[in-house]
């Protein structure tokens, strides 16, 4: 009886898309109007997919209210209200491009989670841009 | 030439979160104010997908409107606008989680689908919480 | 330099139409499947506007984490994951279809907003069907 | 290092489900009022999914502008505003379900996208009726 | 106790702008894609607000339930799955745009509804466009 | 014959809401976490609101296209992927608050529409917070 259940949370955040390595033109064909240097910002919807057993004393494959405090202590506190390349650890060396995030956000998760559990992440950028982590 | 077709449907009910081999105290704990006696309720979305052919005479995997009234024959005309726990046979011995509901309402549909065809519910409970079965 | 600012809140709740003034038919040909006696449920969404002049010192007509903090302590407290019929005050003796629920919000809030500013409540019963209070 | 991108387009058209190999009375019985001689319409919702490596230079799985781009030139340029099946060139033999669209799609995208990145096609013909190819 | 309450319904239609008062470039420059000859489509949300007294015995303003099965029989049963330029009578001699099709539908439903209750229709053509009649 | 047309655009910009008049701690009491000082940001939806009489040529109140062109070279140019504070005008002066951004989103566009149209704006700083100008 394996199920998969969603939490959906949202942040706030500023972010700048912009690779060091490489010259100011080449970030600009890149990264175009992302690559502003003052920042821009989105509402971010983050879905976070638990994939388990149902467990027959509760009906749950976990609780959804632990599952919100967990993701709000290891990624909204720290995400929301916040620029993403200046105030988060590990934007500070990897380019928080959508892709890149959800990945921060599926390895920030991952260790709190019972090894039984499958774990996937969903990061809506925008209404019409969105990923998953792992495909 | 395999698709995925997906139907939504709805239905209004309420509900309440018990496991009555538990004491009220550890019920409280584990279910928290989805607990309370006097019930609540949610705007259920239910949606089905259906994975097959594409049959070459018609275009479709199968009809959603043949689908559609499925859904509305062995679930939603039982569900909608009732009590989950009173109403319902199945949720007399099965606590009405999201998980469990997706369950009951899997094995209600699979019967009547043609073997050939693969099956996955989603409902949504909330905007922020929703499951799949199976996973 | 008048603006009008909204704030979106939601709660969960179980309820009845019923007129206990109105015999059982009278009731079932009025209400319908909301007259069911085990009670049904919704996802409510709630929409509290306010009216009134910009604050140039803030930029705010009034603060939205201040507003939602109201509507909370007054309003969904009282009505999330409840059953409206039995455990809300005002619903012992109002029947609590979405206009009166609406109206019922507006007294619950108006008494603690300045007088200069307007008040009106826009309550989601379903996606479909919704309510304005005053028109 | 795998991961899937979405790009959410849009285009309005018209469409008729009709196969030319039935009778009036058996497309009238197979695709009811779908079948109206006159045409009918959707606003459709098209989402381009794409799974692959995330390039460590970029931070992307494949630029989403570049995408969009594509997606513009190889489908909606030619399928907004348009009648499917008198303007579209694979709609004069095959049916414009949902199903056989999101067929047609993706076989328009596959040739120029890299061979390492996966492609599945969503397609909404409506919010409650929407289809996925291949399975 | 004056309150608004709104039913939302939804129809899909293929159409067409065009004057035939207006030569050919003409139509093109004023319409642009939206002139195809071979019409296109949408899928409409229409929402009727009616305003007016809440009815202490029901708590009502009007029976939503009433509301909907009206909308239907004046409105969605003649405009759903059509072309509203050949199929519906209004759209013979006027143009078949969001505004003129929101005064079409208040016309229709005007002369049903109680004369002490004021009638608005909202329509949306797109997630992105969408009109009210009366102003 | 007044009708309303509604257009609906969107923009990702990032802000900070701080007065310079203020002190550090009374920003920090009055703005909370939007004060932060490297910005955070959304994904904001503007709706354009023009009220006037249906042309009887058109069936228009105004060309939708032309108000989208019009509302991308004076609003949404200049603020898309933008940060507010450091690279908007106006926002030197003013704090981008949702109410002050409507406001100046107004004078941006009032100019540029016949006399004979009223306007009206609104914005959605996120799903839950939003306002309009003027009231």
């Amino acid at each position: 009886m394996k199920a998969s259940v969603y939490r959906k949370e949202h942040f706030n955040a500023a972010h700048r898309l912009h690779n060091p390595d490489l010259s100011d033109s080449e970030n600009q064909r890149v990264f175009g109007k992302c690559n502003h240097p003052n920042y821009h910002g989105h509402n971010y919807e983050l879905i976070v997919k638990i994939t388990g057993d149902i467990d027959p004393v509760t009906g749950y494959v976990i609780d959804l209210k632990t599952l919100s405090e967990l993701v709000k202590r290891k990624v909204t506190d720290d995400f929301d209200h916040k620029n993403l390349n200046l105030d988060v650890e590990e934007f500070k060396t990897v380019i928080p491009t959508a892709e890149n995030m959800a990945w921060v956000i599926y390895n920030r998760l991952r260790p709190s989670l019972d090894s039984k559990l499958d774990l996937k992440i969903q990061l809506y950028e925008t209404e019409r841009n969105f990923v998953e982590y792992p495909a």
